[in-house]
C-alpha cells in the first residue's frame, strides 16, 4: 500500500492529487486492477470530476455549504460537524480502474481531495489489486 | 473491461442498467470476485436502488433537483454545473459482489445510470476482479 | 462470502457496525487485500465516519432528515421514499483496504449502518479479494 501526503492551507477546500494518485499507482507496476484511493480521515473525502475549472471548483465548494451548512446548529463539539457530515455523503473511498499501468479516468476526469477541517497534514492509502 | 454503450434521450434521466451490467458480468466469465462498474463522464453518474417504481425514479430525480437545483447561480459555463455537483454527490464508481457469475445483487436492488447532461452517448466500463 | 445479521430497532437509526465487519474479515483469513461490505436493501445504506460521538450520530441523522426530507410530497406509496433516496445517496457498497489481516481505518472511522425505514432484520454482506 502506498501513501500519500498533502498539506492542506485552508478549513474547507478542494485539491486536485490526480497527478499524486496516478503516480502511486504506478509505483505498485501493476498493468491491470483496480486502484484503491482510501482516505483515512472522519473530516475529509474523496471524489472524481472535472478538476481544471477553479470556477466548478467554488460551485462544488459552495454547494456543499448550502447542502450541509457550516453552521447548523449541530451538537457535536468542536465546531467540524459539518465536515463529519460532508465527509460522509462525499465519501472516503474510491476504486478506480487501471488498464495498461495507468488510472483509466474519462478525459475529463480527475480525483478530488475534500478537506473539510483543515489547514491539516493528510494521508490518503493509494491499493491496486 | 467491458464497456457498455447507452444513448441517452433527455437532459436529466435515471436508466436501469441491471441488465447490461449483467450480461457484461456474464462476458467475464469470473464466477467469484467483485465487479465495478465505472462510470468515465463528469456530469452522469450511478448507484443502487429499487428500480422498478417509476414513481419513484421520479422523486429520485426531483429530490436530487431539490438538493441541487439546475439554477442555482453557479460560476461554471455550460449551463451543467448542476450536473456536475449531482455526478460528485452519487458518484461515477460501484463496486458489487459477484457470486455464482452473477451480481449478487438484493431482491429489491438494480443498478441506475444517472444522466445529467443529455442526451449524449455515453460509455461504462465494467471489470470483474 | 460472509454474512452478517443485525436487528434494528427503531425507524431510522445510525448503526455503528465496524466490530462485526473487522470480525468477518478475520474469519476470511486474508492478510492483504481489499473488503467489499455490500448492504443489498433500498432503503439502507452504509458509510464510514466518526463513530464515537451520540452527538454526531444525532447531527448525522438530523441533517440527513433536512437534505432529504421524511415529507417531501413523494410519489412512491410505502411511506418510505425518503429512505430510498437516502439510500441512493449514502451509497450500499464501501470498500476499504485490508492490511495484516485488518481493516486499515484511520484512528477516528467506523462503519456505520444507515437504518431508514426499521426496525427489521439486516443482512451485510462481507468480502475479501
Amino acid at each position: 500500500m502506498k501513501e500519500i501526503t498533502i498539506k492542506t492551507t485552508v478549513q474547507r477546500d478542494l485539491i486536485d492529487i490526480t497527478a499524486e494518485v496516478q503516480k502511486a499507482v504506478l509505483d505498485h507496476k501493476k498493468k491491470e486492477g483496480v486502484c484503491l484511493v482510501f482516505v483515512p480521515h472522519t473530516t475529509a473525502g474523496i471524489f472524481i470530476n472535472e478538476t481544471h475549472d477553479t470556477d466548478l471548483r467554488k460551485d462544488l465548494l459552495d454547494q456543499l455549504n448550502r447542502m450541509i451548512p457550516v453552521e447548523g446548529g449541530y451538537r457535536h463539539a468542536g465546531g467540524n460537524a459539518d465536515a463529519h457530515i460532508k465527509s460522509s455523503v462525499i465519501g472516503c473511498s474510491l476504486s478506480i480502474p487501471v488498464d495498461g499501468g495507468i488510472l483509466a479516468l474519462g478525459q475529463w476526469q480527475g480525483i478530488y481531495f475534500f478537506e473539510g477541517d483543515g489547514p491539516r497534514e493528510r494521508k490518503i492509502k493509494v491499493s491496486v489489486y
